[in-house]
């Protein structure tokens, strides 16, 4: 077990009706002025902007709002963010939404205290010394940014994608009431499984010895996920399947899953460079690349994959031919993808195996020559996994 | 899947050598003047105090100490504390020690601020509303007290031994070095073994529905605790072993395994009256009271009994017999206990069985006329109980 730190500290408030708290959570936090900020005006529809307002109202707390966020949310609407927290005096960020939503909300917080361009700090030319606190209603599982110290922006000009992790603007505190997410769609919903298992799986493919402990705990999250995402495409109102998902999704990516290792994150790195080029939806693009990762990877340590087999598909063990089991392993993880409706392949996603030059020229300007830690890939390496994924 | 808030702040710094860093952490909680808290002295022949106080040092933190916590810490102790916190202006406390010592830090923590007698809190006559902060040097793994909100204090006079949950003097930040646990007697290492899977298995005992997620991260735990003390019962100073068991000793209490739940606590209640008459070490009394508490309420929930004998303890399972299935687990935790060295029934322990309507009744003070609430056990129920125990 490598040395590590573990710090969550958001307050997370989960189950059902928790979103009519929320006046009362900015009110302990001492919030004055919030900017609402959401997507693209779903949470209007199903009436729970009106809900939020009146929560935070009868706190006698200013807000004003900032819809528009879009998957893969945009630098353009984070300035206008910040532009507005600064000429409206804004103290508190409330996110209602998933990942791209809270993301957004994440760098206009850190924006909203600099005076500079808040690219800045994706560029990774100036560190974040302080942010507004950022709150979060959760309607979409997946992302785990509710929990994270994470934000991946994209910057219009050149369609870069970039991640930055940071503790100063991990949310304060995270309202997920699984009800939310009934209205989901099954495309998105599916998506979203696939993102927390692939937050799961980047931590779980390590070099790291002796992680037998943490490696139990991720491997009884994933078992549950697949089950709870088989009952959830079926039933989307099943409260207690999308329970164990949203809950499942923030656990994947606050770190608890990573303590002790040094985790991967190539297939991320991969991926972001399909839907930064395609917009392809973040799960959907690794659906595709997880398993060409995986297969590309295998030797790196069968025996981890042999175990992943066994302990999350209940593959039959076969401790002479290990590559039997490990592949059955990543070949069910694969047919998994399929059955809740994700594509696997570049052709499903309308990703194009001739811009496979271009997409390993953007990975090298965003990371170099190296990608990922379980296997230390080279650009040609990267290469050969997308050619694995396009198929 | 109930409703639940989970907040666990502290920030965990775990791995070899990282007690050098309580200086640096320190100051970075602006810490001016320092408690640091300590047991029998053990800490000052290992030459752990010394590192300590060069490392506070090295950032001209200044400090005073205060030794003497004895396991089920005392309220006399506390009142020396709280008296050289006021006088001396301390503003931190720095817990060196298990259990016992961080219990007792929280509870200065919270008298150091409060004119009236601290005892007003543990009695519930009063709310805490402010604290010092408490930081964490751990040394011996079983409380969980470094991440959880919980203290125990004995008061002296009628030897009541009574707990309080208080979000405020949660520990700020704790250090956990395996590497500090290598020197732990036996006795004490399975104690604290005991004590931190009883922890989960306080919450593990649920009649809360759609559990399984949880369930399955408690199961895992208590897999890696159980296979890692084997290890540490024979190699002392196994690095990965200790690690493993100090970390599980941490999830085990902080919250994580207990969300979405109603969790029992009979057994520690009925634990609690043992260690106060007989001043046992604790861990050691919950060897005795869990598998009596177990087998008397084993028809509440056969189900549940029937899957924690198969995924705990590898029982072949038998569908039509689930009573045969779950009795073995029980046996199965019971003879693990006693493989570590534990006693499993009262005489053992120096304990007698005609001393139960003593219990009973010190039973009966501290709760009331119900306890727990896997099985809700009226004061006759205790008693049976007891008796079980006692053989």
């Amino acid at each position: 077990m490598d040395n590590f730190v573990f710090n969550s500290p958001t307050k997370f408030v989960f189950g059902k009706e928790t979103e009519n708290q929320v006046g009362d959570l900015l009110k302990s936090y001492n919030a004055k002025k919030v900017l609402i900020h959401y997507g693209t005006g779903s949470i209007k529809r199903s009436g729970l902007f009106d809900r939020v307002v009146e929560s935070i109202a009868a706190q006698s707390i200013d807000y004003i709002e900032l819809g528009g966020v879009v998957p893969n949310p945009r630098d353009t609407l984070v300035y206008e963010g910040i532009d507005l927290c600064k000429k409206e005096k804004v103290d508190f960020i409330l996110a209602v939404g998933g990942g791209s939503v809270i993301d957004s909300a994440k760098a206009i917080a850190a924006g909203a205290l600099y005076d500079g361009d808040f690219w800045d700090f994706w560029d990774k030319k100036q560190e974040i010394t302080e942010a507004l606190k950022v709150g979060v209603i959760l309607t979409i599982p997946a992302a785990g940014s509710e929990g994270s110290n994470s934000s991946v922006i994209t910057k219009t000009d050149g369609m870069l994608k970039r991640g930055l992790n940071c503790e100063i603007y991990r949310p304060t505190f995270a309202i997920i009431n699984p009800e939310l997410t009934y209205t989901l769609p099954a495309y998105q919903t599916a998506a979203g499984i696939i993102d927390m298992m692939s937050h799961i799986l980047e931590r779980y493919l390590t070099k790291s010895k002796n992680v037998i402990l943490v490696d139990r705990l991720a491997e009884g999250t994933l078992v549950s996920i697949i089950e709870a995402a088989r009952v959830v495409m079926k039933e989307p109102t099943n409260y207690e399947a999308r329970a164990t998902i949203c809950w499942a999704s923030t656990i994947a990516h606050n770190g608890f899953l990573g303590v002790g290792r040094i985790s991967d994150w190539a297939t991320h790195r991969l991926e972001h460079e399909l839907s930064a080029l395609y917009d392809v939806t973040h799960g959907a693009g690794l659906a595709v690349m997880f398993p060409a990762y995986m297969r590309y990877t295998i030797m790196e340590d069968i025996q981890r994959y042999r175990r992943f087999a066994i302990k999350v598909f209940g593959i039959k063990d076969n401790k002479h031919k290990p590559i039997k089991v490990a592949t059955a392993g990543i070949n069910a993880l694969e047919s998994f993808f399929k059955e809740i409706g994700m594509p696997t392949s570049f052709k499903e996603i309308g990703a194009n195996g001739e811009d496979i030059p271009k997409l390993v020229e953007k990975l090298r300007i965003n990371v170099g020559e190296r990608v990922g830690n379980f296997k230390s890939l080279t650009m040609e390496d990267a290469e050969n996994i997308y050619h694995i994924a396009c198929k």
